[in-house]
């Protein structure tokens, strides 16, 4: 059943840019798209916009429905709406689906200009900087010169960081939450485990399997089931499943045994119809390069041109992104003299603890959001 | 260089057992080998005999060298040998390879007498416990009826465990390193995940691929590079790796940008071009049924008919099995009034941390083995 009502219906919307845009790999797009979606309204001296940057396989559609028959809201419907801690009745948000997606913004499945064909392997890399750029881009587009905050989780809180450097001056707040100042060798050795999986599938086809009427379904499959154990904590995992038997005995074949092979190759097998090989490695690339201090002395050089004020939330089982990576970031910003607010939420749900209903956690954001002057 | 010496080369030797052996799993092996190595010399009323089982990727291959020109000796060749902590003057020190393995001992390659064929996916499931029968048979052929010592580190510490359950009253010593009584929902995904990719690879054949010239090298390269993460530390990777990029500069592309990528990458292809791909899936899921409380109460209910003395050892690292893991085994025998030393190393090595000549740890098993009673 749909909870969606005519209040909470939204329609997404395409702004094309006919300028180039240079990419940091040294690429260029000729002209792009992206989609995005808005919730409130823009007030009159467009003061009160939050701009939501999406993790990995995350998009635009943050909050709402699309269809009176969708099953499922935005993905973070639980956070943004009437009443809920990112308020739309206070605040106008808007949703932007990163360039080198596969849900409306110009991406590796998007037709090349230059050949009438899927880019593709031609798409060139994208990287957190260059998304700034392209979101910049649009904020200008609707108008809004300086963002209320900038806010995001994993990978969207990445970008949210990066806004605070590339920016300074176009975001007042910035909420930087289950996110990380840089990649381990662990997480990039996760991230390339997820890759090779994908570029060695023999229906990945350099990239270009779009023309061959194919998709790198296997691989994506496994990539996908093995981001979801990062995403989970092992204690998590263990009161959810356990041990669990899918027949109450063993069998001894390769089917499934147990409880969370079912869930884990569901999970690779629903998301492997759905999302492109090619925006995974994208996004996963993005994810390795992100960096604000690879050429500076230290990462609080790196935010030295940072004015924002701060909210830095961790999550005390994820692994992926440990709380201490948060507090990297905590103490560069407080170097700076920045304002920062942190707080160690504690969570049993791992790194996905960023998209949960979790009270205090949801207390905090609302809290947070309620101080910010328009 | 190699550093084989007339006085530690090793010759490896088969036994052929032509009774049946009946498997947990219902399957039977009509007749069947293991394949196995000794270091020093049994003595008269064989009462220093030491087992030394592997773990996933393991084998026979102990200590010492099998050719004057092998570059590489066994595999814990730093704790085995003369004057080492296991020390072949005192103690006559067996390797033997698991059945289902891929080097020597009746496996998946090898011929299945039915059909004059590579047993291939017929190959029955081994267990841990079926490991433990068809190693006292071995006992038996070598004139051992109680070994001194059953020592494993991971997989192999779980069939040290398993001996003290299953024959209680052939060993008085049990050396349980870096392991776990049972593996949780996290580790039994880590393992779906490397076997998936071994069984969507489409060169699997459904297992058969030795008939058709081929094999799942992509998968089990995958398989590889994921186990290698769990394998080590966070923090070792970081110190080993970090962010070093091999080429001094980010080339956006997917090719290797950074060395941990090129050493998983190295540490996948080489271990792809000599391991046996249904071994890998075997041995992984002898990992996963391993539950010596499944049909008992308690853990300690379970551990309740062993006999030994016990020497339980973790290390801080270890998150494949941590230190808590190791804590549950000395719990339940302490729970038997059982006589366990415990020992909790500090390492930044991880899991492989048991394969590794830590000074402490190797003091710790030289004085274990020390006070063992001839």
């Amino acid at each position: 059943m749909s909870h969606a009502t005519p209040d909470n219906l939204v329609c997404p919307q395409t702004a094309h840019f006919s300028a180039p845009l240079e990419l940091q790999s040294g690429g260029t797009l000729p002209d792009w798209d992206l989609v995005y979606e808005t919730h409130g309204t823009l007030n009159a001296d467009a003061s009160n916009a939050i701009l939501v940057c999406h993790a990995l396989s995350g998009n635009h559609h943050i909050a709402g429905y699309h269809h009176p028959q969708d099953k499922k809201p935005g993905w973070w419907d639980n956070m943004i709406g009437v009443g809920k801690p990112i308020d739309t009745r206070k605040f106008f948000v808007v949703g932007v689906n990163n360039l080198g997606g596969c849900h409306g913004s110009t991406g590796p499945s998007s037709i090349n200009p230059a050949t009438g064909k899927a880019w593709g392997a031609q798409f060139p890399m994208v990287t957190v900087i260059d998304w700034t750029h392209a979101q910049a881009q649009l904020a200008d587009r609707l108008g809004i010169r300086q963002f209320a905050a900038i806010i995001g989780g994993s990978l969207g809180g990445m970008q949210a960081l990066q806004w605070s450097i590339t920016y300074p001056d176009r975001l007042r707040h910035c909420l930087v939450i289950a996110a990380a100042p840089y990649l381990t060798a662990q997480n990039i050795a996760f991230n390339d485990v997820a890759r090779q999986a994908i570029l060695t599938d023999p229906d990945f086809h350099d990239g270009n399997y779009y023309a061959f009427g194919s998709t790198p379904r296997r691989g994506l499959r496994l990539a996908r089931m093995l981001g979801h154990i990062t995403y989970l904590s092992d204690d998590a995992m263990g009161s959810k499943f356990g041990r669990v038997l899918r027949h109450g005995s063993f069998a001894y074949h390769h089917e499934v045994e147990f409880e969370i092979e079912s869930y884990l190759r569901y999970q690779g097998d629903k998301f492997a119809e759905t999302f492109d090989a090619n925006t995974y490695l994208l996004m996963t690339k993005a994810l390795d390069y992100f960096d604000p201090a690879q050429h500076a002395e230290s990462l609080a050089a790196a935010l030295g041109p940072a004015r924002a004020s701060f909210l830095v939330i961790s999550f005390t089982t994820d692994w992926r992104f440990a709380p201490e990576r948060s507090r990297e970031i905590v103490r560069a910003l407080l170097d700076n003299g920045r304002d920062v607010s942190y707080a160690e939420i504690e969570s049993t749900h791992g790194h996905d603890a960023f998209l949960m209903p979790h009270a205090h956690y949801h207390a905090l954001i609302r809290a947070y959001m309620d101080r910010i002057n328009l």
